[in-house]
């Protein structure tokens, strides 16, 4: 067996929660993972440290200090009742890889640290990427406040009880400049890999975002009977910004533009449901990515735009509401020059593609750190029971994680 | 001040519930109302009697008791908050008419009846028109035993209370071979006399309907990232039904076919709700209305045609789900004609528009009565306290309803 498959076993039992799996961040069974980790990491000779956002770092120390660190990171929560592989592929990878060096004699120039940071997913405090976040100064004000989904404690006490310190939180706890690369596996979110028959791809770039959580339309109720000239539908309406939308994604698509639209709440307004009343208010919520900031920017415009356009054509006021976004990642092209050159040492000709998620290597890349990601194909999407890596795939991976270190500091 | 406007000022002070008007079906305002025609009845020298169902019957007995008796009809109760006018304006409408005609020393040959029908509106036990349907025998099979929205109590139960006899319920309390006549007054539900510049119209017919009250759209809950020819979601297949549908109304209208669309609830399950998920599951309410039963089933037919080809471009299941429908009530073609004239006759050209809404009227027409209605101008749509009918345009009714019975069985 493994190392990999035998941790990611592992993980499944501390997980379970059928259908599906559950290790809730800053609970249970993160925790659990992260001692799972830690016993490993110590049993391959690593050096092992909670930072103060509770972050883990397994640390295997180079031969030359004066070299900057290579990061191998992800995250070891999950959403509930989601899949095994995301997020906690990505760490198991980096101690298999280094299992694997260690293994061959490889002893490396720069030391490696694999990072088990916490709380990538945005169930728990309706914020993602906070290991990332606070490893690296770029939690945003009041986050410290914000209340756990479950039992309602503050992010900061949580921390805290992790074994961090939530008071030197907001600078970052390393300098950016200080770090030689981040380098992150993970599955992909999308069958894009299973389509293209390929076991894993080098990632171009993650998304930014730009969310509208609620966004509000404003008609008139009215009866049945009313003719449709006379109708201030809301419902029709949001209907129709919705198509307008997806119509914009396919444009942009077909024009070299990435990008995704997901409207997740899109609804009339339950305590006011009725079959007979032509619906007066409509409410939902807007997920617009792409994969550079000026095409976000263009897509803004865009919305601006379709939203004024139809409030017009149906007489309706639309409310766009609070506005969040987050900066897309681009991914370091020497980085991924040097992981095509591994992967192609190794028989394979992986695709380049545009992470469907948005992962820890955002921020890493949002700091200046020189960013890579490695997508390991999965088709059963994520934040479900049916994800479903192959190991021979998370294999093949962990084998070019391992060449690009020899390479980039043997 | 006119008998009329006296009514409905003292029927605006029973029902007072600020910001509108609620007199509960079987409740203390609509027996207060009930009362209140009683004692203006007797007053005019009327025969008052409560029916089996607890209807409110004031009757005017005609000089040839061979003669079958000429119906004038509607309802007292209102929605919770509606409108004063909606109904009520037509039981009014039937003794100021009486009253003006007995001032005027007129006697008529058959009997004429004022109705006050029980329960017309829907929110009460969640089935319409119960008085007509109970004089009628067109209960459906359990309406006994609905709850009442407040408090619980039986249909069954409600109408013994108030001086009816549910056991009697089932077949027509009187046949309707018998009845010369229905003719009801009654508040435009759009604003389409605003429009016109018009008191009153003549009504042509009262739409029938096709209902799926719970239509469900089964796709795939996905990852926000995930591309758009991997989706299934549910939500935009539910977007482009509603407009797909609006547009074959749109069609229908262009061609001359009148009919209504309205989609009242239309929502991502409220339990399921997140900004970053595609929604798999979506649900939504459709009530269709047309005037004639061959065209609300060529409706039905195309119906059927858009989910197949929604569910067949989206990859989603469309599941219709429980299904109803009502009759269409076209109005008589020579009582029509006799109201044009009597309105001619008084100067007024009233169009001929079909109701916005279904009525009382639907049971008369579906029963075989001759029937017919006159509609009345009414700014504020009905079933909200906006409801703006002026005095002056029901006293233009009222004549012609006055005059039409002297034409009628002078």
């Amino acid at each position: 067996m493994s190392l990999a498959g035998d941790l990611l076993d592992r993980l499944a039992e501390i997980g379970a929660d059928p259908p599906g799996i559950t290790r809730e961040a800053f609970g249970r069974g993160e925790n659990a993972a992260m001692a799972l980790m830690t016993e490993t990491a110590r049993g391959l000779g690593l050096d092992c440290a909670t930072d103060a956002g509770a972050n883990l770092a397994m640390r295997w120390r180079g031969s030359d200090p004066s070299l900057p660190p290579i990061l191998i990171g992800s995250h070891l929560d999950s959403v509930v009742q989601g899949g095994n592989f995301d997020g906690a592929a990505g760490v198991v990878a980096g101690l298999a890889a280094i299992a694997a060096l260690k293994a061959e004699g490889f002893r490396p120039r720069a030391s490696i640290e694999v990072l088990a940071l916490r709380c990538e997913e945005a169930v728990w405090f309706g914020l993602g990427l906070i290991g990332s976040r606070s490893l690296l100064g770029r939690l945003p004000p009041g986050a410290l406040d914000l209340p756990h989904a479950r039992g309602g404690r503050s992010l900061g006490q949580c921390i805290a009880e992790c074994g961090g310190d939530p008071a030197r939180l907001g600078a970052p706890l390393r300098d950016p400049r200080g770090i030689g690369a981040y380098l992150e596996l993970h599955i992909e979110q999308a069958p894009q890999l299973i389509e293209a028959g390929q076991p894993v791809a080098i990632c171009l770039a993650n998304p930014g975002n730009l969310r509208h959580p609620h966004i509000r339309i404003h008609g008139e109720d009215a009866h049945t009977g009313l003719p449709h000239r006379f109708r201030r539908d809301a419902a029709m309406a949001g209907a129709e910004l919705a198509l307008a939308l997806e119509r914009l994604w396919r444009d942009e698509e077909a024009a070299g533009r990435p990008m995704a639209v997901t409207i997740g709440r899109f609804h009339t307004p339950a305590e006011r449901h009725a079959m007979t009343v032509v619906p007066g208010e409509f409410e939902l919520s807007l997920d617009l990515r792409a994969y550079d900031a000026a095409h976000l920017a263009s897509l803004e415009a865009k919305l601006q735009g379709l939203v004024g356009a139809v409030a017009a054509a149906r007489r309706v006021e639309i409310d766009l509401g609070p506005r969040s976004s987050a900066a897309p990642g681009a991914m370091d092209a020497t980085i991924q020059a040097e992981l095509a050159a591994a992967a192609t040492a190794r028989g394979l000709a992986p695709p380049r593609l545009n992470s469907p998620g948005s992962h820890d290597a955002n921020n890493f890349a949002a700091a200046g750190v020189p960013t890579g990601m490695l997508l390991i194909r999965n088709e059963g999407g994520s934040h479900n029971p049916h994800e479903s890596m192959e190991l021979h795939d998370l294999l093949a991976a962990i084998d070019i994680l391992g060449l690009w270190i020899t390479q980039r500091t043997g």
